[in-house]
């Protein structure tokens, strides 16, 4: 008899549900529902108030949430035909992080009349970028007392993360944090919603909140010494109460099985984030297998059986990733969307006609003309720090750079050059991490970014030096979200004891192999030492040019320095 | 009574004669001869066989440059009806170095039936770039031996110079050089065709053949160890005889008249170089007032009474600009080109589609959108290279530079980058003549580019901190053309016994003064700095990323490093 599994992933736009059969991890059936307020960035969605939001605010309604679960599993159910008393497990990943303020009993301070209006009141989004004063000061303060969980995260907390959001409410909206029961995840808030049980999954407190299952979080001294209100901010409005990842947090409340057509009691596994449950969904469950989740931007995650200092990636955390392993991740803050800007800003007309003419993406066709080059044959040199750099210099700062232009450059020939520095970037990452005790063998690629575009794979190859392999789903976080409902359930249940078990059962790579070519290495070594050499003098301040092109554009603009 | 003279002006594309009234300058008739042959790249022009030519050449067929006087010099009498009789004087000025080989009696070789399929008969134009390796030779070799007139070309010699370019017919075509009685610069040889008079212009002497009045050219030893062959080149091939700028070359032939409807005997004035003709037509015969022909590149002139080395410049000329001074020329060489090349290959369609919708031009619109940013407000800053660094690094392999990205920059903040970076390549020269010792006070700016940018106007005044005025004329070269016809034609004629007198009575400049806005000064001051830095890193031999590029595009695509 077969038995399902249903993995929610939560996107920055939308959500989306797969319902897979756990034997092999078949996608029987897919549903997708954009959020109806989408991001939140320009105002607030209220009928009734005109309430803008500053430059770098993003927030999301937590309702949108609910509505994917009312939308996607009835979808995937009806489409399937498959009887929900076989789903035997439900598992959500989440972007973080995303965050938000509750009361003790689960209504996020969003919905309540009085509050409603306080943009604080919302869900930050991840890119909500509006905290760098109070992520400064996290650092500064962590730096001063010595703190040792600062080395954990390359030596810097980003501005992204749980604290700095929770210290812009404090520090802007002192009423919403005094009224705020509880600060939470909303991947942990959507599972309290589903199970009526408030759990805490361990990678969000892991790389977003400073906890580690050794050290737990930050002591109440930190916290004081950051604003004395927030003395107690774990005990007060968080726990110390961390889950195990692939852990049952609870089965469907009535209510929840009443929004889904699924049979009250499923098991809901613990909440997880998007690019983490990626990895056992890529076929890696080991040490030496980095997974790439390459999209907008890009994150890198490997797993090794010991703990190391690696200057400059986002944070490795005990079993963050996968149950026994230190999982170490980094990032690239600018991919595909350093690609979707050069089209949009920088493409002649000509190549949007051709492509529309030969009914293809204009990406297909950049690609097609940039593949027609040989290593080395654009001239073209680019730091690919358009959205700043995240791993490994951690400088949001930081901007682009284009060398060794002539009259005679051409449009495939810059988005080559693009295509090339987001490579040299992943390879600056594996480097530290190798360099550092972390061994990376090779790469598995996952995200729309990696599917579409042979030739990216092929010149990651190429730079890098190691072989890329594309995950087998198209839809690889919600698959491996699938397959924690399906261990939350249990092998007596028809799922299974361990992660590994199931990806081993449910997780594939494509056939294809995208092998390192030696004569392309041989004119890419040569190129990327002269990357290093430009990234190490823009980017650890031999020349902070970038910084007072920064600071002179806010001036110009009115917005200090 | 009213005398008028005539000027004729040989540009890239076309020549163009003027008619205008010595009183005051003014402008009764002009008209255009475009090419027929253009400028030859690809093939030669040959009805029965087809001839290929290598990358990098550029020639022209001398038989245009009559039609220009057949053609022109008839319309602008219809035009102006003006009497032939009340026309005092005629003069020309052309690209340069622009030469080509001829027999004794000034037949060209290239319409010498036997030699027509020979490439190396045909006009070289200036900008013919395939004689590197001889510049190369020239260079390696006048350091060597010492040569004292090396340090009066900043260093260098360009392959776009005379000798280059006669060393190159010699090394690829010996039989060509042995036939060639006379290699003479297209200037001279159209003045030959004119009076039936040899005569040798001292501008191009001066700055394209290494001459100066008081040395005359690098002697026989020099020559022979360029190349045995060449030791007589001057005495064999050229002359000695060096004509003063100003003097009257001859007067019309019969057969010339005939062409033209002008009457013999019409004094031709000894020919002259485009930019420096607009000098005095720019009514510039001092010191401390450069004058800056901007067009698709930019031609830096400036007057000193006497003699400093100033590095990377492209040469000082004794009496080479005007009559009794030391004249200086410095130039960029992607200047008008380098926006060109934006609009070309970086400018997104809805841009043009909102020029063509609003029936301006793409450059104005640009223009207009980055006249709306404060300066520093791009973020952006570039280095000027995408053609190479003529002055004041004299270096054609370095390549272009843009720094300070972001997935928020737009075209039109790109492209004010690239007026601001030729704006602080203009400073860079100017620093380097008043450095040592040659002061600019203010710039005359004249060419098509100056005249239809408001916004580069006034970005180069603030950049520079030099106001800048635009030349009267629309026509500058063709003016000063004509001014020297009327010296030609001397004050007994109804001319001038100067050309500081012609420059007095007919050269004019337009009303407004472009000053330097210090707010904005003081911006453009942080950026200048932060220019000359990484133009000092990347071009003066500290990081030399964009020759290892260059080499890497040059072997990809199979043409040797």
């Amino acid at each position: 008899m077969s038995r399902y599994a249903i993995g929610v992933d939560f996107g920055s736009e939308s959500g989306r549900a797969i319902l897979v059969d756990t034997a092999d991890g078949r996608e029987l059936a897919t549903a997708v529902y954009p959020y109806s307020n989408g991001v939140i960035d320009k105002r607030l969605p209220l009928p009734d108030r005109d309430v803008k939001l500053p430059p770098d605010w993003a927030l999301q309604d937590p309702e949108d949430y609910l509505r994917v679960f009312q939308v996607t599993i009835p979808a995937v159910l009806r489409d399937s035909g498959v009887d929900p008393a076989d789903v035997i497990g439900l598992g959500i990943d989440f972007t973080a992080c995303t965050m938000l303020p509750a009361k003790a009993d689960g209504t996020p301070l969003a919905v309540i009349p009085e509050l409603r209006a306080n943009p604080h009141a919302w869900v930050k989004l991840w890119k909500h970028h509006a905290a760098q004063p109070e992520a400064d000061r996290i650092n500064a303060t962590a730096a001063r007392m010595g703190e040792d969980w600062l080395p954990r995260y390359g030596g810097k907390i980003s501005s992204e993360w749980f604290f700095s959001k929770a210290l812009q409410i404090l520090d802007e909206a002192p009423d919403v944090y005094a009224q705020a029961d509880r600060l939470i995840e909303a991947a942990d808030w959507v599972v309290w919603r589903l199970t009526g049980v408030e759990t805490r999954n361990p990678t969000t407190a892991g790389y977003k909140a400073m906890w580690s299952k050794r050290e737990g979080f930050p002591d109440r001294e930190y916290f004081a010494a950051l604003d004395p209100r927030l003395a107690d901010v774990v005990d007060t409005k968080m726990t110390r109460d961390i889950a195990v990842m692939g852990e049952r947090a609870g089965g469907l409340t009535d209510e929840a099985a009443g929004w889904t057509g699924l049979r009250p009691g499923t098991a809901v596994a613990v909440a997880n984030v998007d690019a983490h449950v990626a990895v056992p969904a890529s076929t890696v469950t080991e040490p030496g297998r980095m997974v790439a989740i390459m999209g907008t931007s890009t994150c890198h995650m490997v797993l090794a059986p010991d703990e190391h200092l690696v200057p400059g990636i986002c944070g490795y955390v005990e079993d963050g990733i996968l149950p026994g392993f230190f999982g170490y991740e980094a990032g690239q803050s600018c991919v595909g969307d350093h690609f979707a800007w050069f089209v949009e800003h920088a493409v002649p007309g000509r190549y949007l006609a051709e492509a529309r003419d030969r009914g293809i993406d204009i990406h297909v066709l950049l690609q097609e003309y940039a593949a027609a080059l040989k290593p080395g044959e654009s001239g073209l040199l680019a730091l690919d720090w358009w959205n700043g750099n995240r791993s490994v210099l951690v400088d949001a700062e930081l901007g682009g750079l284009l060398v060794g232009a002539t009259l005679a450059t051409t449009a495939p020939e810059i988005y080559r050059a693009l295509v090339e520095a987001t490579a040299y970037g992943t390879r600056v990452i594996i480097e530290a991490l190798e360099t550092n005790g972390v061994p990376v063998n090779e790469v598995i690629a996952a995200g729309g970014l990696a599917e579409k575009s042979p030739l990216i794979m092929q010149i990651y190859a190429d730079v890098t030096g190691k072989p890329y392999r594309l995950s087998g789903s198209s839809q690889t976080p919600a698959l491996g979200s699938a397959m924690f409902g399906a261990v939350a359930a249990g092998p007596d249940a028809g799922g299974f004891a361990t992660i590994g078990d199931a990806s081993r059962a449910m997780a594939r790579l494509k056939e294809h192999v995208y092998e390192p070519n030696p004569a392309a290495r041989a004119v890419y070594d040569v190129l990327y030492r002269e990357y290093v050499r430009l990234h190490d003098y823009f980017g650890r301040g031999e020349n902070n040019v970038m910084k007072t092109l920064r600071g002179l554009r806010a001036n110009a603009r009115g917005e200090g320095a």
